[in-house]
Formats: C-alpha cells, structure tokens, sequence
C-alpha cells in the first residue's frame, strides 16, 4: 500500500477508535440516568471497570483468541500474551500497523462487555460484576469475534456484520439477558401475581446527555468501521443517521398511540434501536432501506422490552436487552433481506450460531459465579442501595432524596 | 481532483459533520440546565425530536430545496424524495461525494431548527413543537440555505457566511423569536405591571456542560465548513476561539459592572454570542479583528437579552434570541466591516433579507399552528410541569424538588 | 514537506487540538462532581474562566514567550502581540502553518492552568482566582514548556516528556499545591487536632463522565502530539489506554484492601493517575512498561492523596496534586527508567528544576494576590457557598440540598 494511502487510513481508524471508546461515557450516563439514584456510584464504577478489565484481558487474551493464527475457523491460537508478535515483518495487520487495529478492536470489545451492566444493574454484586465482565471479554466476545471478523468460519460462509450488530450488540444482549433472568429482578419489580412495577429513572436529562454521546460516537462506530478512509463514508453515515431517525420516530408515535402519550424512556432506547439494528448492513443498504429498518426496529424494541417486562418477566432496568439483544439479532436478518451480496440464511446461521454460543458460555459463566462468590447483594443492601453498602458513599451527597 | 486530496477533503467533512452532531448534545444541556426541574424531559425530548425530523426531511426534501436544480437563485428545484439524484455521473456533488456533501449539510440543518425549543420552552405543546420543528427544516431554513450556499441569489452577489452566523444561527434565532412572541410568556414571568421575574434554571453544572460541548463542537462547524482539508484550518479555529474567549471574558467584566456580581447565566450566554458572532466571517478576518468581534458580541448579547426581557417582553428562558439572533446578525455584518473582500452593503442585504423571509415564514408557520392544533399547553400543565402532563413521568424521580 | 503529507499532519493536529479543549469540560465536569452543590456555579466558572484567559493571553504573550526566538535557552523573547511573526515565510513553524501550531498548544497551555482550579476549590475568591490564571498563563507555563518543548535547555540535553506529564500536569500539579497551601483548608475540613474530615462531592456521575471525557480525550492529547500522521498512533494510543486501564485496577484493589472497600473517588482519579503517568513516555514505552507505569501511578496517587491530606495537611478537594503532580513527576521519571534513549538523569534535572520554577513563582504570584486583593472568601461566604455571594444564585434551583 502507498504511505499515502496507509496514513489516511491510520487517522480514519484512529479518529473512530476514539468515538467507540467515547461510548463508554454513553452507556454509563443511560444507564445512570435511567436506574435510581442510591446506585449511581455503583452503575458508573461497573461501567469504568468493564473497560479497564476489557483491555487488559484483551490485550493478553482476547486479540490472539480473535485475531491469532486460525484454528479450524473456531478459534485464533496463538500470540498469547504477547499480541504484537500477530504483526508481519512490517508491524502491519489486516492492512494497519498492528497497534492501530488492536486500539480498534480494544474499544469494540469492551463496548459489548459495558452492554450487560445496564441489564444486571442495582442488584448486583460488585466483585462478580469484575468476575463475569472479564470472563466475557474473554470466553465470548473474541471467539464469536474471530467467527466474524478474525477470518473464522462465519467470516468464510460470507456472514456480513459491517460494524458489529450481531459481533457486538446481540452478543452483549443476549449476556445481559442470561445475566438479567439468573441474578434475578430488583425487590419490588414483580408483584405476587406478576405483574410487574415501573422503576422510574432518577435522572432524564444524564439519559439524554447518554444517547446524544452514543448517537455522536456511533458514527465513528459504523463509518470508522471501513478502518479506511473511503468515499463511502458519507454513505454509512447517511444510512446510519436515517436508521436512527427513523426508528426513534416510530418509537415516539407507537408509544404514543399506546400508550397515550410519548413516551421518553422508550423514545431514547428507539434511537438506540435504530443505530443498533442498522449497524450490521450500514455499508450494504440503501438510505431508504436503512429507512425501512429503522422503521422495524422501532417497533421491535418497544414489544420487546414489553415482552420482556411482562411476558418473559427479566428485569431489564434499561431495557438493553430489547436495544442491543433484539434488535440487533433483527438487523442482522434484514441485512440479509436488504443487503447488496448477502444472504438471508447466512444471516440466519450466523445469528443463531452466535446467540447459542454467547447463551451457553453466559449461563456458564454466571451459574459458576452464583454458585462461588454469588451474583446477587442482599436484600438490605438493595433498599439501602448499592453506593452505601458496596462503596461507602452516596452519590448526589446534600440532596434530599427518597430511596 | 486527485484521490488522495478527495479522501483527506472527505474525512476532514466527515469529522466536521460528527462534531456539528454533537451540538445536539450542548444544545440539549444548555436548554435542559437553564429551565426548570419539572420540563427537563420535555425539552430534552424537543431537541432529540427536532434532530430526528430534521434528519428524515431535509433528506426527502431539504436537500433538494436546498441543493437541487437552481431555480432563479431563490430555490432549489430536483431531486425531490431521491437526493442521491442530484449528484453527478461520479457520485459527486460540489467536490465531494453526495453522502459525504449531505451528512453535513443534514446536521446543520438540525442546528437550526434546535435553537427554537430553548426560547420556546416551558410552555410550548409537544405535538405542536413536532410540527413547526419539521416546518423550519422545509420551509425556512432549505430557502435561505439555498440563497446563500446553494449557489442562489445571495451566493451570487458575494455574500459572505462561511459557516453559518446568519444561515444558521440567524435563521434559527428569528424563529425563535417569532415563536416565543407568539406562544407568549411562562406564567409568572411577567408582573401585571410588565416587569419581569428571573425563573431560575436548574441544573446550572449541566449547562456549562452544554457550552464546553459547543465550543469544542464549534471547532467542526467552523474549521469543517472548508469542506476540504487546507492550511487555514488551524487560522479559522484561532479566530473563532479568541472571538468566543473575548466575548466571554467582556460578558463577564460587563455583567459584573452593570449587576455588581459575574453573572453566570450571561457569561455562558457570552460564550455563544462571540462564538455565533465569528461564524460568518472566521475564515477571513484576523486574529485581532476576531477579537474585536468577540467584544462586540459580547456587549451586543447582554444588552440585546435585557431588551427582549425587559422593553420587548418576550420571554426567552435561554437568551437564545440575543444570542444566536442578534449575534448572528452582527457578526454577519461585521465580516463587511472586517472581512477581506467583504462587502458591508452585501452583508447587510443578505442578514436583511433571510431575516425578512424567516420572520413572514416563521409567524406563519406558528400563527397556523396556534390557530389549529393550538401551540401552548394550559396552565395547569405549566404549573405541574410538562414532564407529567405530557409524558407522565418525571426527569429526577426520588429527589425532592420545590415546582 | 510534501502537501499531502502537511495536510494531513494539519489534520491530526487539529483533531488533537479540538479534543485537548475538550478536556476542559472533562475537568469542570470532575471538579463539580467532588465538591459540594452550593459551590457548583463557582467552580464551573472558574473553569470556564482559565480557558477564556488562557486563550487570550497565551496568543499576545504566552507563545512567544514559549515559541519566540530562544535567549539562552531559558526564554522565548520575540513575537510579542503579533505571535504570527514567528512564522517563516511560508507561514509555518516547527513544520506546520503557525495557525494549526498555535492552536494546538493554546488549548495545552490552558489544561496547565485548569488543574488548579479544583485544588483550591470551595474557598478561593473569584477575581483572585481570574488573575493568578492568568498570571500562571503567562509567567509559568510558557517558561517551562520554553524548556521542554520551545527549544530550550531541557529540550537541548534531551529531557523527554512527549506529551507533557510534566510540561502540563506537574507544572498545574505543583501550582495547584502551593495554591492549596496558600489559600488554607475548607471550614470544617480539618478538625482542632489536625485530622482531617471528607467532605464528599455532591454529584458523582458527573465526576464520572468528567473522567470518561478525559480519557476520551487524552487520546487526542497522547496521540496528537505527534502533530502528525504517523504509524505509531496506535502504539501510543495502547501504551496510554493500558497504563491508565492499570492504575484504574491498582487502585480499585488497593484501596479495597486499604479501607474494606473499592473508593469510588480514588479510583477516578486513579484513572487519571495513570494517563497524567504515561504522557511523558508513551511514545517510548513497551505496552507492559506502560502497564508497569501504569501499576505504580495506582499505588503513588493514593499514598500520595493520603499523604498530603493527612500528614502535609493541604487541603485539595478533588486530589489533584496527588493526580497531576505526582504522578506526572512518577511519569517523567520512569520514562528516565523505561524509555528507549531516555535518561533517568535528564528527567530528574528536568523535573527538579521545573518543580522548583513553578513552586517558587506560584509561591510569589500567590502571596502577592493574598496580600494584595486577597485569596480566600470569608467564612460566612464559604458557609452559604460561593455560587450565592460571589455569583448571586444556586447552581440547581428547586432541589432541597442541605449545605
């Protein structure tokens, strides 16, 4: 490759490392926002050590796990510890000196680890969190990560997951569910009969704040994606921007004939559907079939929260599993649909392959935990909340606040 | 053009239009921040809202108006529902590729019609926000934008708006001030004897917040309306940070002389103003002059609030009128009075005439708004809050919050 | 230069330049969440402030100071209110257009004099606070960094600090501690035997998502200091990701074992511990260097907190002498120990003599302004807080907050 060329595509790669490493900031303030205020203290340090667990496992694990020498399409074998003997003679990767791929996919990894903290949060343990967080960065996500991407199986049969709607979001889904339904709901969330209780968020604003930041880091997400500079790179944001849009706006008027009035909770984990749903196909689909997924996406995370909620009764606090678990699971398939060169069926394999793994090695992973150190805190600690009992402190200190 | 310059333009536009993005960010804390506790998810709804129709009609029919076959210089005219259409046989429109060119154009577009929630906030329905929101991305702001970067009438005579005071800023302040005339007052803002009552904002933290994120956006919004990488960028964000910094620091000396304390609200509002005010002219007027339009601005935002305030009685809870109207207007005639080949009589033929046509289309809009659907909610909504009567919830659940 | 090469070196430089000021609202945000609410407005005022003057002052003399025609290497002595002369006659300097160089080291000069802010939060005077800002703008920073990065005797024997943990975070670090010591502790934080108390911050997601910007943005930071495209960006961008995800961890599990609990506060400044560490020598480190660096700032900044709290005695609300002063003299002297070509001996002559510079003209700029304008608030005002006496309002009106 010209120097030239090879420098432009260091600083594209680069500029969206730095946006999906932003998203961290995204995810904690949602899932602050949106989960009561005697755990806020806790919800933000799970979310800051997810990323700091994922890129020191990563660094020693998961790059060779994803991107090591190919062992049979399954798995990557080899630079254990020592991620930079993976480079050619030149330090280069997949077409990038290696410490700028490996920044790249650092970010990514420790995107779909942050994804389970919002489901799982304010009834919690803090030291399993540390536990099943490393173990996902680690067991999970580089594996199905080396089927995608890491040149394994999935990636030969022709899979297409763009920018990670199946690689990143459904895998963290689908382990925020496992993790969501085996550390059980928050006190208070079901009643006798089932039914269950709204737990209002403490605060909005940090919601927005949240999703505004991930909207903004999502376009270095998917257009950062090419890890090359590139004259499609309007495109991808086009068709990620229209998705988004669109799905929101459905969200906004579905919630609103059903409920009768717009809901804000669900308005916001729309916007996040869209971006979630279109990030497997951005490259691949039209403005107006983003359009068209954005569209279904809306309405699939307001039903699935609700089937979630009501029907399944896991106690989702944020409602990631409906974003990242469904809807990135229906991105994937309408890739399939929609997709110039892609194959519904590959998608089908692709995602069901991915689900059953990342639900096996979950249900692993935290069934070892509740059995060892525990998931769950008290009782007592979940009324008096999570900051107090876990940390020794309290969040908004000075503010009248009702627990 | 060579390919290696095209990619370096693409990425340097691509970047831009994230950081314009994420002005939806500050917007949204800025306004949050600056109104009361009880309609924090309101407005942060309006500013998702506004972005989201923005976005989905600017590129059905934004853009074409905008950017579509020229007609007489006062609109565009092809490429209805299919904006793609508009590029030429290489993908290419006005030297960048149709996505890249429309991205960014898309969030500038969003800026505009955001700036009117913050001066219409408190009091303003929900629905009806929606549909004059979508009505200034179609009617208003596409017309203007055509006439003075879409190669219409003002294009023509040379009038000079790099990236936007008037096109942007101006365009969004006269919106909402026409809005905020029309919609009338909050209660309790006005004594019966037409002395106004500061109404206190209530998350003033979030609000710097807001303006820190501006500021830094507002280096992609001036420095990426070259369109192009070039070796004035490191001028333009010079200009435009020691304008803002000059009208910040005059802000505060002038508020704390005039109201015997550093006021904090005006001092943020000081910031926009000299940030507004370089907008049109940062890429041809020097350093020095940069700070000579930064004072003015910051003079003209203190003195343009307290007449709107107190002589004109348009309740604006966030100032958005002085700054982003009145500011706009300066700064727009100040690049004819500084500028390098600018023009004073052009520059004041252009701010005079998107001014006129913005207001007639502005008080239309709302005036058939007002007249149908209605445009402000009832008292007891505004008492309550338009959190519960129009979303039912509450933006801090848990904490104890005076109405 | 070849222009494709300079374009896109102006770029990166631009993407550094445009995320080092976002710091600044990583700094308010940090700075505001640990302290109490009835100071919000304040703090965030100040660090609005500093940027502001910052900016002003380093373009008429802080930068030809720093970048003028070097006298004896101690002092740039050209260029005085006209910076712009110090370009060459294709308008660069140091190998980029002047614009592009100055703008990014504004926004370093101005990082330096934010650090301060906090330590000295919650008792120092608002105009006193304006003009030793100002004055470590002019008369301290640009003099060091002459040393370091100007050409001056530092750079001459080959001190390394690539980014500038002492450049930046020492010299704001050392500033911040005599200022601290100065200005006296907060009513009530120490008690008549010398022990001292907590005093807990009020909004701790802020201090988080303070921290997530920082990181986020000491990519740009790290990475920019290339101020140019290059194949190492990705080294560098590991090597700061790894050292502060281990001094996050180090200090996580330290303190647990510490006090029986994970701080939530010592670990964000843990976090920061191990970025302000690694920017001396992240471009001359291994990534397990970086790792060692980045396990040894986790343990320095929690003794170093300790230290200063209990047994020093200076009060520093938000720890940042023990974050930006320590660890930033840690950092640069184990780039002495690791770096490749550095050595252990020009550190320490470069760190010694730094410190003294700075300690000893903060010591004269600050007993100069206690004893002329004064430093500190009366104990009345720091009892109702500095938002209402020195500002005239409270930072989250409606809320009940006791004080």
């Amino acid at each position: 490759m010209e120097e030239t060329t090879l420098l432009m595509n260091i600083m594209w790669t680069m500029l969206g490392a730095f946006l999906v490493y932003f998203m961290q900031a995204g995810f904690a303030m949602v899932e602050t926002g949106f989960t009561r205020a005697k755990n806020a203290g806790n919800i933000c340090m799970k979310n800051m050590m997810d990323f700091v667990l994922g890129s020191l496992f990563f660094f020693i694990l998961g790059f060779p796990l994803m991107f090591g020498k190919n062992i049979a399409g399954i798995i990557g074998g080899s630079g254990f510890l020592n991620p930079y003997s993976l480079a050619d003679a030149n330090g280069m990767i997949n077409g990038l000196p290696i410490g700028v791929f490996m920044i790249f996919h650092t970010v990514f990894c420790a995107t779909a680890a942050t994804i389970v903290s919002g489901a799982m949060a304010e009834r919690t343990k803090f030291s399993s969190y540390l536990v099943y967080s490393a173990a996902i960065s680690i067991f999970i996500y580089p594996v199905t990560g080396h089927w995608i991407w890491g040149g394994g199986w999935l990636a030969e049969i022709g899979f297409h997951d763009f920018a990670g709607s199946t690689a990143v979001h459904m895998v963290g889904g689908v382990c925020a569910f496992v993790g969501a339904k085996i550390v059980g709901p928050r006190l208070g969330k079901y009643n006798s009969d089932g039914t269950p209780n709204a737990i209002p968020g403490h605060n909005i604003p940090l919601g927005f704040l949240g999703v505004f930041i991930l909207w903004f880091c999502w376009f270095g997400f998917n257009c950062g994606s090419t890890t090359a500079a590139s004259t499609s790179l309007g495109d991808i944001a086009i068709t990620t921007n229209l998705a988004a849009a669109a799905s929101t706006l459905v969200t906004l008027l579905f919630t609103w004939a059903r409920y009768g009035k717009p809901d804000v909770s669900m308005t916001l984990n729309g916007a996040l559907a869209g971006l979630v749903a279109i990030t497997a196909g951005c490259d691949v689909v039209t403005p107006y079939e983003a359009i068209i997924i954005g569209v279904i996406a809306g309405f699939v995370v307001v039903l699935a929260i609700e089937f979630i909620d009501k029907v399944v009764r896991v106690d989702d606090p944020v409602g990631a599993v409906g974003v990242h678990g469904c809807c990135g699971l229906v991105g994937t398939l309408l890739t399939g649909v929609f997709g110039e060169g892609c194959s519904f069926v590959t998608q089908l394999t692709g995602v069901v392959s991915v689900l059953v793994y990342a639900a096996v090695l979950a249900f692993l992973i935290f069934t070892v935990i509740r059995l060892t150190i525990g998931l769950r805190v008290s009782d007592q600690e979940q009324l008096d909340g999570l900051d107090m009992h876990e940390h020794g402190m309290t969040a908004y200190s000075g503010f009248r606040i009702d627990k």
